[in-house]
């Protein structure tokens, strides 16, 4: 694998997993109040709308990536409905 | 411009933007307690090796809206430092 390759599956990682975080630290404490709920459903769109793309451009990369992330996202938007 | 671009033009837009209700929440409240620091360190190191990948594959999308998130996310980190 090129050092570029390399790049790109370490930054998707990132961007992906760094919401894992988010979600254990909400499931421990059972609070949400600080959170935005605006901030997850826009960014929920736009996780949806990249899927879409990379299907478009038939990349799986891009569309793996997204939907993983899309995963967590839609529980922490779950989290904060339930726990505010 | 093709629905295609369009379409990656939005998905661009929601995952970037979607940080300001989050900055506003942050800076109305005072408060960060239920935000992950962990997170968004993690998210803006993904962040910054997407932009170094955008600068390798001459992506000055990828480049923009990565450098335009970082940005947001930093901010987001400096609230979380000051009001925990």
């Amino acid at each position: 694998m090129q050092s570029l390759e390399i790049i790109g599956l370490i930054a998707g990682a990132c961007t992906t997993f760094s919401f894992v975080p988010q979600i254990l630290k909400m499931w421990k404490s059972k609070s949400a109040k600080d959170i935005s709920l605006g901030m997850y459903c826009i960014f929920s769109t736009g996780v949806i709308l990249w899927v879409i793309y990379g299907a478009y451009i038939n990349s799986l990369p891009l569309m793996i990536w997204n939907a993983v992330t899309l995963l967590f996202v839609l529980l922490i938007v779950y989290f904060k409905l339930r726990w505010k």
